[in-house]
């Protein structure tokens, strides 16, 4: 358990640090990688995002989320944040390691290190790791069989001038940020997707958006503050905040999710008296496919929230697993489906612009994670934001999960950068798109089909993995007699009865104390399940349905309502 | 970013659960698997260590460390412990995820479940996994690329009959808990080698102690808290603690580590007004091969702390990365080595037994990591404590990082259980346990020759990566005249100058604030560099010491002391 700190490394390495211009595209990748010359990051080498990006002349650095001039006194409940102090004291607190400042000397020509207590290389025993891989653009799994590739890495690649990266790396310590060949992998695949505005951003891995969230809770957020969300929300983000002592305010949500106006009316009229809490100061949002709701901010949407956060200075947690699950525009039961993307540029294109992209003061931490369009048992995902709070954020990772498993980060980079390469990796991503249109096209079929539209109603997702169901509750026997959240349950249990498990909508509010819904929902994934399954497992929803509220042939038979 | 609770699978199965009677051995584990039958266990499937332990009849179980008749007050900051509540505010506010309650109904057969996010098999692109480890007991490098096996793993290799564990199952989301296959393990491995003597001992997977020290801090220490250590410490376990604002009170130490009688002391003496904070509940120690003394503490040691801690209701967080790099005795520079374990039982005989394996009330958590004895790139360890305790940690997991790195689980189960076996493990640890023996000699045997005994003394150690070297300073020139920090840094400086890099002692005081070192050390590891670089290292080391206390001729010249 020593500490993965530079001065622990024999022979360390500074990442090469070579600046570069021009914005990137896709194609400027390998030529921009020519030019800065061969990657040398050896253990434990020291990274930044800055290694990897543009020459930003002309961008603006990001807005400071300190005051410096105010001593940590601990913030008064009550107190209201014009020009307040963002960071919490926990955050403000984390030093860098008392042993980081001797890193310097480990550049010195023929010192020896008897500094850090990182184990020698030889004592690892996996000697070599392989994985078999799609070759892009043959993804399928049957595809895979006949064509895939294996990669392999050695424990002393790079000494051999095999590879930039090997097991004598990645199975040792790491520093905070994650290993400099995946940083650099994520800034380019960053810049290429968001470019973002300002001058100073920065990534960093994580372990996944669940872990980041924990920690930026704790940059912002001391016990008693509110965070403000979409008002149904990730039943895991309420989850980690209480703990904590972070309470979520509901911002209302239509078709696209949130809306600026009742965001800027709960901010505008904001009682520290009656809420107990001074304003809040963070937004978490999930703006593509968001869970539960599968609702997807449009480019205006996202524009005018943004602008609405500006106004009254609000921190954006920008969450976006399922981004890249965006899928084609869709088309009806019967329709023809829209064309795929021709190329990476148009799938580009086609993709909703991110936060992150727009975002002009450093005020977005984004929060990225290939659970969802590689794997969840990876454990590896980033974030990027200003290089003030990636540096907090990174001084956090130092003491608590440190960064990604080492053989996490070399099978993706195996996969990712050194065989398909930013180009293969958007292919892929366009696959994925194009499978995750089938299967919500299957369930939006299936619900066409076998859900009672007078009691059953949804919005055709553009991006995720959930469809979210409204029941007109109003039309049930027991409406007028059982409190809504007893009917939700009877519902619930109902369609268990049938052998079909959907996710109620009240375990996704994100205000928990005392909140009473006004409506029903139901989530459903189309992620999991096979088209066949799917597709009985909605017919059952339906039976459900019909049984719960008493349709013959189709018509409500006791409702109270219409 | 789907919550990873067992809603969240398609056809989940929990962990089969037989109990078995007999205290686990070595031998026994084949027999005792055989009667328990194939481990089935799928996609994030419910674990526990009860599903892998001995029958513990006749045991207690363990003491619990909430109480329960209160509220959720903030601890008064001066309050005494006695009979108090051991559990955080935060940790008592964790609670199972919503949607877990629902997990009940996916064991009804035919069910379809449209619950959770879990992204589908068929979309990771990972299709085959294979390494290459040593053959036991052909250790070495040289011997693996002769004669080492290759290991691999498919994606279905369950639902094939190939293995209990696979691709589709590691690469998805898991519990929090961790794998069941890894829990197996940890559990079995935890028994033979601890058979903690309480009944309800749980192990959960961690992502590496440091972030297992972060979370059992937040589940036992409020801020303004003290946490009991040895006097010089793991400086990451400080640096975790310092921001969430608990504080370090170092205890004494000997050349067997911390004292008992002075941790007593501490607590007897605790003021409360004077130390604005109420008696310590925790102590940190690291008892073999302590970070960064070297010192292990005997069984007499532990035992002798461990009354202290049930006279104070001291809860004992045992770190223990260098359990398994307790060496053979130090015979000296030029006698014979003592020949090594015979067989693994008379290895595990030689151990110095564990905390755990004398907590008779459930007051210790241990924490064991795979970083020094198999790598640290895998962010894998696990802790063991009650089953109380545990559970408030896995509740934290899964809000955080919810577990280790599938890919991590999936490596380290084809090569510790599938192929090694707990056999094959523990002659993996004899060979690292000689390895270690071999550097610690060698270092030892450069600083018989080239350290200044005069100046430099140091006690051999008898377990870890350290060696902790007293300096005379009352030798120096300079003693009179300058701060001991200022002439520590001087020292360091001095060993930069001559190219050796090694750790000042003062970084790893467990105070931090105001603590005045009366003595001073330097910590030198032996685990990195090769010999010849350590001897080396060594050397330079004793001509910067005798430069800097003006040795001539072995002599001190201008010293104020002896």
């Amino acid at each position: 358990m020593a500490p993965p700190t530079a001065i622990d490394i024999e022979g360390v390495t500074d990442t090469q640090a070579i600046v570069l211009p021009n914005p990137l595209t896709i194609n400027g990748v390998s030529a921009r990688r020519t030019k800065a010359g061969k990657l040398v990051a050896g253990t434990a080498a020291f990274t930044s995002s800055d290694h990897f990006k543009s020459q930003t002349s002309g961008k603006p650095n990001a807005k400071r989320w300190d005051r410096k001039s105010v001593t940590q006194t601990p913030p008064s409940i009550h107190a209201d944040h014009p020009h307040a102090d963002y960071l919490t004291i926990e955050s403000k607190a984390r030093q860098p390691s008392s042993l980081k400042g001797a890193a310097q000397y480990l550049r010195n020509p023929g010192l020896i290190s008897l500094g850090g207590g990182l184990p020698c290389a030889e004592n690892f025993p996996i000697e070599e790791l392989a994985i078999k891989v799609p070759s892009p653009p043959h993804f399928s799994e049957q595809e895979t069989k006949v064509s895939g590739t294996v990669l392999t890495a050695g424990k002393y690649d790079v000494a051999e001038g095999r590879s930039a990266y090997d097991l004598s790396i990645a199975l040792n310590y790491g520093l905070g940020t994650g290993s400099a060949q995946m940083i650099r992998f994520v800034t380019e695949h960053t810049e290429i997707v968001c470019d973002p505005p300002y001058a100073d951003w920065h990534c960093a891995l994580t372990v996944g958006s669940t872990s980041a969230l924990d920690q930026t809770y704790r940059i912002f957020c001391e016990r008693g503050d509110y965070v403000l969300s979409e008002e149904y929300t990730f039943a895991s983000a309420v989850e980690t905040a209480l703990p904590l002592g972070i309470k979520f305010a509901g911002v209302k949500m239509d078709d696209q999710g949130l809306i600026a106006e009742s965001m800027d009316e709960i901010l505008s009229n904001w009682n520290v008296q009656e809420r107990g809490a001074r304003k809040p100061r963070v937004l978490y949002t999930v703006p593509s496919g968001q869970n539960p709701t599968g609702a997807t901010q449009s480019t205006e949407r996202r524009k005018a929230i943004y602008k609405v956060a500006q106004k009254h200075d609000i921190y954006i947690l920008e969450d976006e697993p399922y981004y890249f699950l965006q899928m084609q525009p869709y088309t009806g039961p019967n329709a023809a489906p829209v064309p795929p993307p021709e190329n990476n540029e148009a799938f580009l294109k086609a993709l909703i612009p991110t936060y992150l992209s727009m975002d002009v003061d450093g005020r977005v931490m984004r929060m990225d994670s290939f659970s969802k369009v590689i794997a969840p048992g990876t454990r590896v995902g980033w974030i990027t934001a200003s290089a003030q709070i990636v540096e907090r954020f990174v001084r956090h990772n130092e003491c608590s999960n440190q960064n990604p498993s080492g053989i996490s980060q070399l099978v993706l980079y195996k996969m990712l950068d050194e065989s398909w390469g930013h180009s293969g990796y958007l292919q892929w991503l366009i696959s994925l798109r194009l499978e995750y249109t089938r299967r919500r096209d299957a369930i939006l079929a299936a619900c066409e089909k076998f859900l009672p539209k007078e009691i059953v109603s949804w919005n055709p997702p553009a991006a995720g993995m959930f469809l979210w169901l409204k029941i007109a509750h109003h039309l049930h026997p027991s409406y007028a007699t059982t409190p809504l959240l007893d009917l939700e349950e009877k519902i619930f249990l109902a369609a268990v009865e049938r052998g079909v498990l959907i996710s109620r909508g009240s375990w996704f509010t994100a205000e928990r104390d005392g909140f009473v819904p006004q409506d029903m929902f139901f989530r459903a994934t189309f992620a999991a399940a096979t088209e066949e399954k799917m597709t009985e497992a909605i017919e059952r929803f339906g039976k459900a349905i019909r049984e719960s509220f008493g349709l013959v042939d189709g018509k409500v038979r006791n409702g109270n309502g219409a």
